[in-house]
């Protein structure tokens, strides 16, 4: 079996988990699950060496030093973006530094996956596809009509997978739940599967500029260790758009691989909450907390108590010098606060 | 006109408004409403010379560095209670204190009263009766169908007043609301006036052994400058027992005086909420706070600020390493708290 070579992404801060994700700690660089941060959750579960190479993380400057120290004793290749230019850019730079058969798994870094066996299998079927240069996405089996994602509908099947029918953008609620109810959209999470040298040749195509402008970068790029620095210059003339856009609704070799694996984007509290176990009242309680006649509460404190009564789908958080007290309906706000956007 | 005599009783620390109010800091020092404690204020309005002679101070030694502090160049006479025994006793100390023809206005230190002239001219109305040797208790009008005071039902009328038909325990939401619908029903609201012989006399016919224990710990106490320490050892034999239960229910000659003040005990955050002036959609913030989309939402911040989305009759309140989050129902249930039980 050959090695799968994870390709991790590392970029981004957002700021719906605001106030414990800050511009300078944000979310992939947080216990927000369990014991581990997602980013060392993330490395985790593609680190079986009789299934993954060494893995390759592609991050910009201000997030390198998490990046170097939470991946402790982990072996891995660091590109280091003079820029952030979204992710088609950040792909390809990996794939230019990586063997042209390699097959990479592309993970965002800032995802909880609670089934790491399913990730694992289903990382498997996508590489089978890719090494026949299909351009892979995982497909997680939606379970309930959300908004925020966009989705795949599903095509004809192939070995381990189906042919993509084709990408849909985020839908509103009344779209969502005639996808559910019809069967065989996916949602799209961002985790994809390409032989390297197969994605470039699709980047060539659809996109040569690009494409170009990525290869100048990592022709005149510096190796300094670990680490790989592109060219600033060229990489500056590289157009931001994402893989989605630029290769995937492309192509005519898409596949998905259907994965149900307890995946979660935390993408924000009430995501946060569900991630998390809860006690038999369905409250989440991180920190020093008592709770009275509370439901489905979310409380993650980094010191003081929180004392909370009668309250039902609400999340308080507790960071510095900052509280954030939100009815679960009300999170999407978050970002909208003037501490979030002025952090 | 005879000035009136006002006794500021200090005593009681209670846990309803837990964390802001501790042990050590408890509520009738704490500016919970303006920019004034509701000791400050209960001195204030009391203190026109025209009409009110120098206060009488009852409290305990804990709260004795709090009670010099915030009398500042008020002129005042304190008794420091050697232990905490109830409102009839304290009430006694301070009628043995006094002349005997003096007119007592009996003021806990932890309400506040909107209306600072209507208190004035019932202070007057009921010292009338009281130099008519009448046990006088202000009856507050209610506002709504309160569960958590005594109500007194007003009999034939005295001028400037009622006499009283009978004082009525706490009642259930039902009774309450029958009360209100049937009228003459008032709040007890624990201010009282007394000629100070006069009530010394009920409570000497009504309760002998406490008014010769009261006696005694005055006759054998020491005054040191502006305080007055009651003997411990006697005092120490006096029963605790209210002032309801050992003169009011007791006497025949109670009257009432009706007022309507805007008289809050801010017997807990929902009282403290409404007592303060809200903005356009009810929200009261007292800090650095930000709130979106809420509505009737207390905030009270010590320092962080706090950020509040989608919430509807909240209470939020950050003091040190505490953070309570209650709706105004569970607000009940805040003593129960162990932070506010172990403070």
């Amino acid at each position: 079996m050959t090695l799968i070579h994870p390709v991790i992404m590392c970029g981004g801060s957002g700021t719906r988990l605001w106030p414990r994700s800050r511009k300078t700690m944000p979310k992939p660089f947080l216990p927000l699950v369990g014991e581990q941060t997602l980013f060392e959750e993330t490395i985790a579960r593609a680190s079986d060496p009789a299934q993954f190479a060494a893995s390759t993380v592609v991050t910009g400057a201000a997030h390198l030093p998490h990046v170097e120290a939470q991946l402790g004793d982990a072996e891995a290749s660091i590109i280091v973006e003079p820029e952030a230019k979204n992710t088609a850019a950040a792909i390809a730079l990996a794939a230019l530094r990586l063997p042209e058969d390699a097959v990479m798994l592309v993970c965002p870094s800032d995802h909880h996956i609670a089934d790491v066996a399913a990730f694992q299998a289903a990382a498997q079927a996508a590489a089978k596809l890719a090494r026949e240069d299909r351009m892979v996405a995982f497909g997680i089996t939606p379970t309930h009509p959300e908004t925020g994602y966009g989705y795949i509908l599903q095509g004809d099947p192939l070995e381990g997978g189906f042919a993509v029918e084709r990408f849909v953008e985020k839908p509103d609620l009344e779209r969502a739940t005639e996808f559910l109810a019809h069967g065989g959209y996916s949602w799209n999470g961002g985790i994809f599967a390409f032989r390297a040298g197969a994605f470039v040749s699709e980047l060539e195509a659809h996109r040569p500029d690009l494409a170009a402008a990525v290869r100048a970068a990592v022709e005149q790029g510096s190796e300094e260790g670990a680490r790989f620095h592109p060219a600033p210059e060229p990489f500056a003339q590289v157009q931001s758009e994402s893989v989605d856009y630029a290769v995937m609704e492309e192509t005519s070799r898409a596949a998905m691989v259907p994965v149900s694996m307890g995946w979660s984007d935390i993408g924000g509290w009430p995501a946060l909450r569900d991630a998390r176990a809860g006690d038999d009242n369905g409250n989440r309680v991180n920190g020093n907390a008592e709770l009275v006649d509370c439901r489905n509460v979310l409380v993650d404190s980094d010191g003081p108590r929180v004392s909370a009564i009668g309250l039902e789908d609400v999340a308080i958080v507790v960071d510095g010098d900052e509280v954030l007290v939100t009815s679960m309906d009300g999170a999407q706000k978050v970002g909208k606060l003037s501490g979030a956007a002025r952090q």
